[in-house]
């Protein structure tokens, strides 16, 4: 079939594949990275104006903008509302930013592991990705110098906080450095910050584009985590050199995101019930989390290791003895157990065997610990094979 | 900047500016193709369930594929639920369209005129746009043929019912004669249907995908311009060989469209309030075409000619003495006037000057005389120039 040239690099979303597979209610499911049903909070409709029901702004709600931006001040990040774009979930922002910058062939720096999602759509546009190996507090600096001296990447893209998949949350020093190595060297940064609100053991660090000098910047969020998912209601503010270009692909993706849920996530920016709904939720993921961790001393602790993540969503497991752990959905799945094997967060998967990925917020505390019982099973049937 | 090849060819969308331009509460706008405000339905969202705040599945809520494959069942277009993608706003579907099958240089073949928006990201992309030029009652046929013999285009893009911008809808023949050359000459069908529901004058024939025996097809629609375009809620309906592919470009897009949305849209799809709301409708923008094609003839029966047009939002009007209509744009506005050049709805626009378009759905009739009056003399003083 007459198919573009990149269409021979579309593969399927495996976490989606996953979820689909997942669907049967008898399933626990470690796999995706969803709220819990139960935090879900009750919105409320009634005050919305009609006019919400009209053709809007590419550039997103004029309050929205202005509150997002708002925030984002508040977190270091310089910025006006005219530098923030209001996206279909931060999802649509590494679409916008694969469309500006990838050829075939175009390098692009990442974490290893970063975000499937990511990986997906950067090598879909033909990206030659460059990774950078994460440690337990951030990149190992050595190995980014050494990639920033050989490469001449289009940019560079980073979740610092409660990184997706590995849970990493870069520490003060390692931002600071970060930054100034990307100035260094004049690299664009891309920095992802869905888990931001979902700290439950203190404080984070500001934003690496906070920190910048010189280099051109993204800097993406959303509502899913910390609102609805359902309402597909992300942001991306961008340096003012980027923003007019990314506005444009914008109108030409969808024209502008839904306005009944930019309405929605403006009614709950900056408001008490918002920080009280973020309590909560921090609350309810900590004794999920804490609880995870019990059960994973029980189960995994002759299997595997892994860092008690700080915020997030999700347990990072390395396996004592690797094995290529997508071999064993199959297993898991035919005794109702989902999770998310980690070799396709890597570029070159095959190199990166023995990770699993461990979603903590959805599973009822009441099955963990028969998920994971039977989880452990599956990886030692797997290992003696 | 290290910005990809196809940014190169990142145009700002004309119809976005001017209608920034024409936000200022005095100005008479027959730029855009808005609903009428006084035409939003009050929709009611007290019953929706909490869940549809929930990540949901990227092909869309399996209801409301249900029943949009019932909807196109009904209109002759063979397909089951598990071929509809729901998309956030048609334009999404071109998106998609683009990246499966767009490389620089790729042909596609484009009706001329043809719709702004389609244009600009089939062009961002890199294609190669081949045209065939509309008649009243559809593509001249010959010159059809005559592309199809000499080229061999991705797909070809057609509006074939009260297209945007020339409000042209195809006669039965045509639409039975363009069905069979594409199957003859084995090209793929995209079929963009926004405006079917808005007939005024009587029925419509059935969409060409439906008369198509052997290429494949995308057919594409909305609830845009029937219900709230502020939902962002449209569709595709794929042949069974090209779904699996716009899925997984869908995935990497977005994840999936916004729910709240959908499940809004579900509440009218097939209930007879729609019914009786586009019934509605089409008597409200039927006297408003009315209205618009009076004025017209008062005020430029001797500057242009134009077809009423049957459905749709538009008249397409042909100036008698050609100019560049988007070098009165600036007089247009000083008086508070604000509408749409036709010379960018063409792919080749310097060749293609002396055309406007005019939506007749958003202004006041009791403004529209005076409107038309004012755009009339900045007509003639351009041709005096």
């Amino acid at each position: 079939m007459p198919f573009s040239e990149r269409a021979s690099r579309l593969k399927g979303s495996l976490i989606r594949e996953i979820l689909a597979a997942a669907q049967r209610p008898e399933v626990m499911s470690f796999a995706g990275g969803l709220p819990a049903e139960a935090m879900l909070p009750v919105v409320d409709w009634t005050t919305m104006p009609v006019s919400m029901g009209q053709y809007g702004m590419s550039e997103g709600e004029p309050a929205l903008r202005e509150a997002l931006a708002a925030e984002a001040r508040a977190l270091g990040v310089p910025c006006e509302a005219s530098q923030v774009l209001v996206v279909s979930g931060s999802q649509q922002a590494l679409d916008l930013a694969a469309k500006l910058y990838i050829d075939k062939g175009t390098q692009v720096m990442l974490e290893a592991p970063t975000y499937l999602a990511a990986l997906q759509v950067f090598q879909f546009f033909g990206a030659d990705c460059i990774v950078v190996p994460l440690e337990a507090d951030g990149p190992d600096l050595d190995a980014l110098r050494s990639q920033l001296q050989t490469h001449r990447p289009a940019f560079i893209y980073l979740i610092p906080t409660f990184q997706n998949p590995s849970g990493v949350c870069y520490s003060e020093a390692k931002r600071e450095a970060v930054a100034a190595l990307l100035d260094e060297f004049g690299v664009t940064l891309i920095e992802d910050e869905p888990y931001r609100e979902l700290a439950f053991d203190g404080g984070t660090s500001r934003p690496i584009v906070s920190r910048l000098q010189r280099s051109s910047w993204i800097y993406t969020g959303t509502v899913s985590k910390t609102l609805l998912p359902g309402l597909r209601v992300g942001y991306l503010i961008a340096s003012p050199d980027l923003f007019p270009h990314l506005l444009r692909l914008k109108q030409a993706a969808d024209l502008h995101t839904n306005r009944v849920g930019q309405w929605q996530a403006l009614q709950w920016l900056g408001t008490d019930r918002l920080k009280q709904h973020l309590e909560a939720l921090r609350s309810y993921y900590r004794v999920r989390r804490d609880a995870f961790q019990a059960a994973l001393q029980t189960h995994f602790f002759d299997l595997a290791d892994w860092h008690v993540p700080e915020g997030g969503l999700f347990f990072w497991l390395t396996l004592k003895q690797p094995l290529d752990t997508r071999t064993l959905l199959d297993a898991a799945l035919a005794v109702d157990v989902a999770f998310m094997p980690g070799e396709p967060f890597f570029p070159d998967p095959d190199a990166h065997k023995g990770h699993l990925r461990l979603n903590f917020s959805h599973v009822d505390p009441a099955l963990l610990d028969e998920g994971l019982r039977r989880l452990a099973d599956v990886v030692r049937s797997g290992q003696s094979l």
